[in-house]
């Protein structure tokens, strides 16, 4: 079957032959509808991931994917049901977060994760996995239903930012997203649905109008924050101090800014991934803002099924015309280059490997 | 009646007159039995308080007391009955923080402190408060008592904690406590009571043996870590990342340096209150950290009522030794000198008013 894959020394995704997969007891064949692309795939393609399969010189890229269970294989699911593949599988063995179904808070080494990091990813025209960790989505998420894998990650951010707020009455109206690529416009459509409390948003970039991101962030309702204008320490004085941060820049910069941009007892969610990176820090005053605010910071990766499943319930709840307007294009096998190209047009791509 | 006091423009506590207090309704008149004395009070005696209690030129030292109702005024309590009061009160009119028991999120502005800013603190032979500030404690606690008021910190921090942790399963077994002060050490002495899951806990310092604190350290069944050989982000390497730190410096280097220090899943708490310091971090490896590892921090300041209460139950489930190992000295009124003085042999120290 055809697979995206970066090879060994090779720092661009390339279209190859590789085997048929065959799926083992308990495991699920299914056909691949779209896979999306995000900043994790470059990272991999330029070779920043920490290893190849195990036994492979290649890596299948995609770890945003929609599939049609193509062989129920004896598991619980059926053919031609559509499902979202989770990321993270156990290395080998499993262990005690695969077994409380908590894989997105295992420590390093007790992971891999497919198209990321020692398992290959989605974008092949086939694929297998273990049917708990695919996650049954209805008939009309064959279009967009690869958004799940990323909303699934601000799912974790927001529950655990609710949970470390639940010792106390937290009554949140504002939130602030840093950053108007593809996960900070899904955070802040989330961030704006009915079921969730603020009241006003706010989403950080530094693009020049006319942008497609802004004309996102316009629509949804929310207020667009140009960082060159407006540093992120200096949004309480131009808008106001925020309950919610929710970073997606890898700036890290904005980690320490956060504490700033937070109002009293707010907090804050690091989820970019930065390299090494020193600088001066007011550390004093960011301490003592952090214990005489009650202020918290923390850091979230991954998410887990139930995260996937708060994801898909969130998606339903996103105006009609979001997906279309994030997902600037969808490619074929034959123009797999287009889509990982970037630019200011671009906002979030998918290759396409069949529709249902 | 005799009050201990920073008087206007003086750096040191002196004795004097003040007006015996009378309770308004809703208030009792509470008979002061011990008031303990910690780092804040040094800071409140250095000038580093946001201001006088209104029309007065002095300031009524003391936020840890343990009292006996003297006129419990048409009140709930009963007289003869040992209460500890609260720190915080509402700034002229009361506000939602107040109604709804959490004074201790409240931010600046929308309270006073007792014997710290805007309003007198304990140390007097009398004093009053509305009883609802006021917490009921066994007659046991009339030496003791007024360590409940630090312990209420604690289990804020321990609460919080344990909540920014509730989204996943969180099973923590080592703690460290930054600090060998009486509030590291009431600390160190909660995290080893058998109601909290830390099987191995950590203290840090920077003090040489024969030393009080260490000895305490010890007794308490845990490890004291030299900062001076083992700064805190190597103590992975010398002993183990800890699932909870708890900061009780104010070294705002410490704050950062937790990161380092925290096993994956794990969180800090800062207690201490740092001046400004600018100084070089990594911040891209520790937001990087932060998120790969889904570690958290928090601040937190002041506790509410549920946390004396829980403050009470934990101060009972200490080692009997362990209170009169920290209180290194209870001085009279006519000791005042003695009783704030610092140095090597004293951990934590008390004035004594009366007895019951």
């Amino acid at each position: 079957m055809k697979a995206v894959v970066v090879e060994k020394g090779e720092s661009r995704p390339t279209v190859r032959d590789v085997p048929d997969p065959t799926p083992e007891p308990g495991e699920a064949l299914l056909r691949t509808l779209r896979v999306g692309i995000d900043g994790t795939d470059h990272e991999v393609i330029r070779g920043n991931h920490g290893g190849y399969p195990p036994g492979d010189d290649y890596q299948i890229l995609g770890h945003e994917a929609v599939a049609v269970v193509e062989d129920a294989n004896g598991t619980e699911l059926e053919e031609g049901e559509l499902v979202v593949p989770t990321v993270r599988r156990p290395p080998g063995e499993t262990n005690d977060y695969f077994e409380r179904d908590e894989p997105d808070m295992a420590p390093e080494g007790l992971y891999v994760e497919r198209g990321i990091v020692g398992a290959h990813g989605y974008m092949s025209e086939f694929f297998t996995s273990p049917s708990e960790f695919l996650v049954p989505v209805p008939d009309e998420f064959a279009e967009h239903g690869f958004l799940v894998e990323p909303i699934s990650n601000t799912e974790k951010a927001l529950e655990h930012a609710f949970a470390a707020r639940s010792a106390f009455e937290w009554d949140p109206t504002s939130a602030l997203v840093l950053g108007n690529g593809p996960l900070g416009l899904l955070t802040l459509a989330a961030l704006q649905t009915p079921s969730l409390p603020f009241e006003r948003t706010y989403c950080l970039g530094r693009r020049d109008r006319p942008d497609p991101t802004i004309d996102v962030v316009e629509r949804l309702g929310s207020t667009y924050v140009d960082s060159r204008e407006t540093p992120v320490d200096e949004i309480p004085g131009a808008h106001e101090a925020v309950d919610f941060v929710y970073e997606a820049t890898g700036y890290a910069k904005h980690a320490f800014e956060t504490v700033d941009a937070l109002a009293p007892n707010g907090v804050g969610a690091l989820l970019g991934i930065p390299n090494d990176w020193e600088f001066e820090v007011d550390g004093g005053r960011l301490h003592r803002e952090l214990v005489l605010e009650n202020k918290a910071l923390f850091g979230s990766v991954n998410s887990n099924v139930r995260q996937f499943e708060a994801a898909k319930k969130r998606f339903t709840e996103f105006p009609d015309w979001f997906a279309d307007a994030l997902v600037t294009g969808v490619y074929s096998l034959s123009e797999v280059d287009a889509a990982f190209e970037t630019g200011d047009d671009v906002i979030k791509t998918a290759v396409e490997f069949d529709t249902p």
